[in-house]
C-alpha cells in the first residue's frame, strides 16, 4: 500500500522515508523546469545522483524510458535502491514505470509538483508511456512506495495548469459528498488560501486512496474515477485533432457537465447542482465550442474510447453527490440530447 | 493466482482457459521452432493470429518486446484479450512482459514447449528481457492466467536440452523432501517413461508454486529456488566468458554438488545423500573442470550476483532435504574449501 503524505515540507518528509528504507542508493528523476526550480528545496537530495528527462507529454515515449534504465544503471541502482520522481504527470508516470520494470521493481517515491499530476497521476498505480501515437498504450499498476503531497511548488504555476488540477478535485468531491462538492464551488481563484487548499487536497486525495485501493487494477469500482472523462476524452481528442489542443483538466471541467446533465436524465440528478456546476465551469473554465454537426464525431471518439467495448458508450454517471453506478450503457441518442442540454447550459 | 494445468493434452486443456474467458482476441506468441512444430497440434488456436518472434537469448532484446507491443495492436488486442506464450523460457520471459506492459496488462497464458521451461521459467511470474548485456534486466513480477504443462512436445527436444530442466526438478526434489529426492535420481535418460515424467513434473511444480505463492516477489522465502545458483551462475558466467558457454541447467547441476557440499560443511547435510548427487550429477552431466586458479575468478562472480548485497555472498543451504534455509552468509574461504571437494568427488 501506497502511504499518503500531506506535507507542508517535502525535504523533511522524505528524508524519514529514506531512513526508514535502508536504500543504498537514493536517485532523483527530474526534468529540466524541476531540476531547477523544485530539487534546489529538497536539500536531502542535494548529492544524490540525478537523473534528468526532457518535460513534455511528447517525451513520453519509449526511448525517454529506455535512457531512464540505461541512467539507472549508470547511477549502480540495485533492488535496494530508491527512484524519486520529483515532477508532473510525466515524470511520475514515466519514473514509476521505469522503477517498476528496473531489475522486476524497485521502490519509488512521487513527489508531485503541479496540482493535476498531486490529483491525477501521482496517486492510484498507474504507470507508462505513449506508444504509437498512443496515450499510455504501454505501462504497468506499480504501487508508490510514498506519496508527498504539498503545496509548496504550486504557487508559481501557470493558472491554467492550476485549473486543470482544480477540475480533477471537483470530480473527486462529486463521487464523495454534496459537501465536498459545495466547499469546492465556493473556491477563490483569485485569492488562493494554500493553508486550506492543502486541506481539501487531502480530502480529495483520500476520495482516490479509498476508491483505487479497493480495486487497484480497475476491474469494476475504479472505473467511478472515469466520471467525466468519457465526453471529456472525446472533446480533448476533438481538440487535439484540430490542432488547438486544451489542457486535460478543462476537457474534463466540460466533460462532467454532459455527463451530470445524462445523470440528471438517466438517474435524477438534482437538477439544482447541475446548474450549480454548470456555472461555476461556465465561469472558471469558458466554454467548448460545439455545434449540432459535431456531435456524431464526437460519438464516434466516445465509442473508441480505452474503456468501452464493442462499440458500446460506457459510462460513470451520479444519482447524488456521493452516490455512484458504474457501467452505464449510454445510447448516441441520449448523448446528442445531453450535448444539445449541455449548449444550452453554457449559452452556445 | 496462476491456474497450474498438468495435461495429457494442451488443446483441450486451452479450449477450457479460453471458453471461461470470454476474450475478444485470442493471440498466439511463438518463435520459428514452435511455429513449426507445436502450433499445428494445438487446433484450438488455427484461426488465432499470430506474433512470430526469433527464437534464442540473443533476442530477448526490447527491439523484440517493441515489435511484440506493435503485433499486440495490429492484431487489435484490448484489455479483454488473451496472449498465449508458445514456446521455451525466452518466449513465455518475452511474452509474458509484453503482455503485463500492454495496455497495462492483459492476460496471458504459457505453455512451455521444453523441460527447463517448465521447470524454470514458465511458472512462478518472473517475466523479462536482457538489456545492456545483463541478464532480465528489465521486467515485471505478472502472473499468468494459467500454465499449461504436457510432455507432449518434450519427446523430440535435444537430450541436452532436457537434462537442462531435469537439474531444475533435482533442486524443486531437495527442497522438498527426502522421497522426492531418491525418485528423481533414479530416473533413466535413455528409457524415459514420459507418464511417470508428468507426475514427478507435477510434484516439482507444485513445490514451487508452493514457495512463489508464499513470497511472490522474492521478498525472502522464494531465495529457496537460488539453490544451487549462486555458484551455477559462476560456472555459466566464467564458460561464457571464455567462449565456451554450458547448458544454464548443467552448470546449476554442478552448482548443486557445490552448495550440497556447503550445506554439510555449515549444516551437516548427510554425507552419503551429498555422494549420491556428486554421482548422479557426473554421471549424467560430466564435469565442469576449474582448478584452484580459477577459484579467486569464481568467487567475484559470486560477488556480484544479482542476489548477494555489498559484496557478501549469499546462498540457500539445506540442513537435510526439505530443510531448507536461506541468506546464508558465506566466507570466501568457505568456498574455496567448497570447490576443493567439489573437484575431489568430481575426481578432476
Amino acid at each position: 500500500m501506497t502511504s499518503l503524505h500531506i506535507a507542508g515540507n517535502v525535504d523533511a518528509t522524505l528524508v524519514s522515508i529514506i531512513e526508514g528504507g535502508n536504500y543504498n542508493v537514493v536517485i532523483a528523476l527530474v526534468d529540466e523546469n524541476t531540476r531547477e526550480q523544485v530539487l534546489p528545496h529538497v536539500p536531502c537530495l542535494r548529492k544524490a545522483p540525478v537523473i534528468e528527462i526532457p518535460s513534455g507529454d511528447d517525451n513520453k515515449t519509449l526511448a525517454t524510458l529506455t535512457q531512464v534504465w540505461q541512467d539507472l544503471e549508470r547511477c549502480g541502482a540495485t533492488r535496494q535502491s530508491l527512484l524519486v520522481n520529483l515532477g508532473g504527470g510525466v515524470v511520475t508516470d514515466l519514473g514509476g514505470m521505469a522503477a517498476a520494470t528496473f531489475k522486476r521493481g524497485i521502490d519509488f517515491v512521487n513527489v508531485p509538483t503541479t496540482l493535476l499530476g498531486a490529483v491525477d497521476a501521482a496517486l492510484g498505480g498507474k504507470t507508462g508511456i505513449n506508444f504509437n501515437s498512443l496515450k499510455n498504450e504501454i505501462g504497468v499498476f506499480a504501487t508508490p512506495r510514498a506519496v508527498i503531497v504539498s503545496t509548496e511548488f504550486f504557487a508559481t504555476l501557470p493558472r491554467e495548469e492550476f485549473k486543470s488540477g482544480f477540475a480533477e478535485m471537483l470530480k473527486h468531491a462529486m463521487l464523495d459528498s454534496c459537501d465536498s462538492f459545495s466547499r469546492l464551488l465556493a473556491f477563490d481563484f483569485e485569492n488562493i488560501d494554500y493553508e486550506s487548499l492543502l486541506a481539501q487536497l487531502k480530502t480529495s486525495l483520500q476520495v482516490k486512496q479509498r476508491i483505487v485501493e479497493q480495486d487497484p487494477t480497475e476491474q469494476g469500482l475504479r472505473k467511478a474515477l472515469n466520471f467525466g472523462h468519457t465526453v471529456g476524452h472525446a472533446f480533448e481528442s476533438k481538440a487535439l485533432n484540430e490542432g488547438n489542443p486544451v489542457p486535460h483538466g478543462y476537457a474534463v471541467a466540460w466533460g462532467l457537465v454532459v455527463e451530470v446533465v445524462l445523470s440528471h436524465m438517466m438517474m435524477d440528478f438534482p437538477s439544482s447542482k447541475l446548474y450549480s456546476l454548470a456555472r461555476f465551469v461556465k465561469d472558471n473554465y469558458g466554454v467548448f465550442h460545439i455545434t449540432c454537426d459535431h456531435y456524431d464525431e464526437l460519438i464516434g471518439l466516445m465509442q473508441h474510447d480505452k474503456k468501452s467495448c464493442a462499440g458500446e458508450i460506457n459510462c460513470t454517471l451520479l444519482k447524488e453527490c456521493g452516490e455512484v453506478t458504474i457501467n452505464n450503457t449510454v445510447s448516441p441518442e441520449s448523448i446528442k440530447a445531453a450535448l444539445d442540454i449541455y449548449r444550452d447550459l453554457m449559452g452556445i
